[in-house]
């Protein structure tokens, strides 16, 4: 027999479709009685438009978590005015019909006026690390980011929560957050899935067109590279980004940064003597995305 | 016989002294002990230096909670350079003298190091609300305020928080972040405690030299003077701020600030036809005090 406290057996939870709640009173209800229950809770936060990667946190969580929470909230502060927040792909039905079978329990989908009631001004600043790289080209998102997070954590107070290693950076926003903020909740970071051929998902790939699609490889490509020769014995940061320059160069993709930093953290290593994360980001046609990789 | 959700029993809590915490692993797990054993919670965050008015909020815990948790922490965020954070009075023993009698169950007394650990840079910022008045005065006041606030509403989960009125803007302030991050508190504002010659208490009235005590009686006095005036059927904001400074004047007292605005808020209210607030602010020899009352 299963104890209350143990994840849920996969044949209870695939014959199940996800509880909807669009109410904040609803979810705190049904995560107290869940709690009251002896069930570990996880959250996965998402923007919906769910591809494999999202479903990885998801599975994660149902290894952990008797019961698995994808909030699906395309949250406007994190877009800057002229980004892409209004083509953001919106797919409720199809999202509900993938986390189903995958193991979520209950969906907080909730509108942006429940998020942001008029009134709403409060922002989160993590500091020094949501400065840098993604930071300097958009420089509201990540108190956005964090903001919406500490929301979602305050409303679907989980034992766990679970983000992609792909949002490099924002990992680390969100572990600055929790851990300066004191939050009750442990971080669980999963590793990027790719497409079968090495592109790390996302659901702004839906934005490539063919041409772009094929020209957007050179992102991993280049991480792939910097690999390589890291693994031949190159320490030499600048010999590291040269190279990929090179590489992305020859996709005509100029990246708006390449940082080779100490994994874990931002800060420069240079010579690349320990596990290092390498991050790129470009635009691709008009698409921005995003991809890094570890290096030891 | 009493059930375990109600509120003990003046005879249970006066007998035992506060159990003091300054780890926020421990204060966790007796949270949690508690909340298992059915028991409500209430936080009053404080500085120290306890006076009657901290001990009326404890004594408003005791009525709805079962568990009364008093923090004593001198944040320094809150203070900007120059202003009075290392002279602010410390007196844990005193403190814990008051608060046992008071019903107080659990002191949770953190060292700087343990709020604010090496790499902290997490801030709030609650947006227009922390702007005005001490906000203008004090411009980085209130994030070191709401951050700190936000830090032990994670750390002490409780289901109310307890704060003075004496701090009005303080009290909009930490309402805004509440409400803006779904904060699952309760927060309870008490109505401000005052010497018996109408003194509003605070921790700092021990920095007035005798001559400055006496000076300081014009704050409550001119707050009195708007009220009468307001019952008389004034309804000129202009004609009572005025009112107001030229009894300030007599005690050769200049206002950083008088403010009229609606109960509830920082409008101005002008006329005042309706419940306002009104607040003083003011340099008694180098000893800042506030002050406010409100009229209907």
């Amino acid at each position: 027999m299963q104890g209350p406290e143990l994840p849920r057996s996969d044949a209870q939870h695939a014959m199940k479709p996800p509880e909807v709640i669009t109410a904040p009173a609803r979810l705190r209800e049904r995560i107290a009685a869940e709690r009251r229950g002896g069930q570990r809770i996880g959250l996965v936060p998402t923007m919906g438009a769910l591809h494999a990667g999202h479903l990885s946190l998801v599975d994660a969580a149902r290894q952990d978590c008797g019961v698995v929470i994808t909030s699906i909230f395309v949250n406007p502060t994190q877009f800057a005015p002229g980004e892409d927040f209004d083509q953001y792909p919106r797919n409720l039905d199809a999202d509900l019909g993938l986390l189903g079978p995958a193991g979520c329990t209950l969906v907080f989908a909730p509108s942006v006026e429940t998020m942001y009631p008029a009134g709403c001004e409060t922002t989160i600043d993590v500091g020094g690390v949501a400065r840098s790289l993604e930071g300097e080209s958009r420089p509201t998102h990540f108190a956005g980011v964090a903001t919406v997070v500490m929301k979602l954590f305050q409303l679907a107070p989980a034992d766990a929560a679970y983000f992609g290693r792909k949002d490099y950076q924002q990992t680390l926003v969100i572990d600055r957050m929790v851990r300066d903020l004191n939050v009750p909740i442990e971080l669980v970071i999963c590793p990027i899935v790719r497409e079968p051929d090495g592109l790390a998902m996302s659901s702004r790939n839906a934005y490539l067109s063919p041409e772009e699609r094929c020209r957007a490889l050179a992102l991993h490509a280049s991480l792939r590279l910097a690999e390589q020769m890291c693994s031949r014995g190159e320490r030499d940061a600048a010999a590291i980004r040269t190279a990929m320059l090179a590489l992305l160069a020859e996709s005509d993709i100029t990246p708006e940064y390449i940082a080779i930093v100490r994994d874990g953290t931002l800060e420069p290593i240079d010579p690349v003597d320990g596990p290092a994360a390498i991050a790129v980001a470009a635009r691709v046609g008009k698409t921005r995305l995003i991809d890094n990789l570890v290096v030891r």
